[in-house]
């Protein structure tokens, strides 16, 4: 087996949200399709993966450094010790080459877009759905029959006004969510407060309501806004801050906190769990594979959770995306993030996808199931010419 | 005035040698032109900059985020306050519009290069050298006279026996350094031993070697590595470990500590004054702001570095290059590496620069005088068609 093809292509998720740092209206990410001389029920296996939303595509790293790497090397240097299938591990110690420690940023996420797609091809080569995969090799096939799942939404938005961030959230509960997620620190502490109250009025009780500050608050602002919203006993408080301001919010906030999508790498979450005061029976770490390095780096991230003693499913990746439905079944994670409505057609799960009580199911295609997603699918379709 | 044009290139700094953790063999830096309709001495201003060593080049960044952020800006929101010359901290706010926190990777190493040629074009506007308007505007016009330097060296090569690293140690006596680096952490450690012993037998004292790990060692090897090394009384030992590997190495090793070259960002030096147990009256912190978003973000650095207590003669910026010579002296740091013979062109300082006693001075030409290193010059010229 080898690799014939690899190319990568920049599209765009604009959109007209902004978060309390960032809008969204140049927003990109980076397709990468993985082409194999392999054969699957009469067709050849391509893998297909993507970076995940809020860091841009990343073709300048993907065409300069990693696809090089790849293409010089023998071929079947690459292969696991069968030779019948891609070694994600080796495929990474070429790409990842030459390359320094430290500096964990848009690196880690050209890697997540190609260990995607790498793993896609992996799992169809295998003839397994990925989450089953993952449950084989690194679960001693154990698994979930779903996953917690959450919608990432109420961002701040043109002309949004409290009764259209009601709706959203009533739209999320018709689809079948318990738990959803809106944005603050983006506007004045008493405003956001309003909104969080005319959320909570919909959703009938805090515990169903996670907000996350995006990294915006100094840390009286969010010991501050932890102080005024301790009494709605929220789902989580997400990102407040930096490490030590983790910590200190975590002696005062009696509440979870969720954080971790801007952590890009192994050792970024190790320093999180020394350094960040977490509680291991409240609070959640949300490190992205498909922005960090992949999925070849979160499973050093669940050994990581483990050694310090946390529980497994206290991880619940960022990004909304198939990858992280199939590691939180696979893998027994805590959950996912889900895009219903942002980030499309890259955000959200297969069309087929049903969420039951807040819980989803990745689907029964082999691979990642891109394939079930026909306006994504179309996308890598264009990508390798078919 | 205005910008009229912002080109970059990717160049090759390619060559044999090897640290402990990666080669040069594809190593590469983006030069980056800011051309401007300001004129000064009948020429028009034009600013050159480059990132440092070891990160590669960063086109793509620069080509789909940056710079069409600054094109699609009023040419007058990114002049300070008279009207007569650009303001890096609005440019930066610009190019860096939509970017999420943390992530501080090759976006830090874009910025980089992007914000030293901002400042040349600024220090050539005002007519001044680059050391000057910085102590000018940011240091009470406070200046030295010279900045101590040290040459990284000593890398691992093929076929270099003890005789060739012996050889380039003393060529570097004899260009007029006092202290020298060389690399460790490559090597078994009885090896690293050797080649340490023969360099303090040309230097006669281990108190002009400083050694660097390059962040090749876990804990263990680092402390074995302190042990052996401490009756060397050795200038510094370079980036053995993570935060609480350095806090912890710091309680038994007695010697200082360098750090902070993989750093990218102020809130990673935060992290590092507040997690890694360094100490105020003998470590290291060798943030280089060729890497790590600029002179713009170093100004912040020094800040933060002040305001945890400690002196900012303990800031020795990595990279070998103008751009640090100028900060070292304008803004009285505690000196800067240099490369004379690694990187070039990009590497070391203006041709007439001369080394005397360990230390050095950025000369005399406008800017960061680029115009002073003629391959370095060329290079440039040919990147604005001039």
């Amino acid at each position: 087996m080898r690799i014939l093809d690899i190319r990568d292509a920049t599209e765009s998720i604009r959109s007209g949200i902004r978060n309390a740092f960032i809008d969204f209206s140049a927003m990109t990410v980076s397709a990468v399709a993985v082409a194999t001389d392999a054969v699957r029920d009469g067709r050849p296996v391509i893998g297909f993966g993507f970076c995940s939303n809020g860091r841009y595509g990343q073709s300048g790293i993907l065409r300069e450094r990693f696809l090089p790497r790849l293409r010089a090397a023998a071929p079947d240097s690459l292969l696991d010790d069968s030779g019948g299938n891609l070694d994600p591990f080796k495929l990474r110690a070429c790409y990842l080459g030459n390359e320094k420690p430290g500096g964990h940023g848009d690196r880690a996420v050209a890697a997540g877009a190609l260990d995607m797609a790498i793993w896609d091809a992996v799992a169809k080569t295998a003839g397994l759905l990925l989450w089953r995969l993952l449950s084989q090799r690194y679960n001693d096939g154990k698994a979930d029959d779903r996953a917690m799942v959450y919608p990432g939404g109420g961002y701040y938005y043109p002309g949004k006004d409290l009764t259209a961030l009601q709706d959203e959230m009533r739209r999320y509960g018709q689809q079948g969510y318990r738990v959803v997620k809106m944005k603050i620190a983006g506007a004045p502490l008493a405003e956001d407060l309003r909104r969080i109250e005319v959320v909570i009025a919909v959703l009938g009780e805090g515990g169903r309501l996670a907000v996350d500050a995006n990294g915006r608050f100094d840390l009286p602002q969010a010991l501050a806004c932890g102080e005024a919203m301790r009494p709605y006993v929220l789902f989580w408080y997400e990102e407040p801050l930096d490490y030590r301001g983790h910590a200190v919010l975590a002696e005062t906030y009696p509440g979870a906190i969720a954080t971790g999508e801007n952590l890009f790498a192994r050792i970024e979450a190790v320093n999180l769990l020394r350094h960040a005061g977490l509680r291991p029976d409240r609070d959640w770490i949300q490190v992205d594979p498909a922005l960090a390095y992949g999925l070849t780096e979160y499973l050093g991230v669940i050994e990581t959770v483990e050694a310090h003693g946390w529980s497994r499913r206290r991880l619940i990746p960022h990004g909304g995306h198939q990858l992280a439905l199939h590691a939180a079944v696979g893998l027994q994670l805590g959950g996912a993030e889900a895009y219903p409505l942002a980030f499309q057609p890259f955000g959200g799960f297969a069309d087929d996808c049903r969420i039951v009580d807040g819980h989803a199911h990745p689907g029964e295609r082999p691979g990642l199931g891109i394939e079930g997603k026909a306006e994504l699918y179309a996308i890598f379709r264009k990508l390798v010419g078919k």
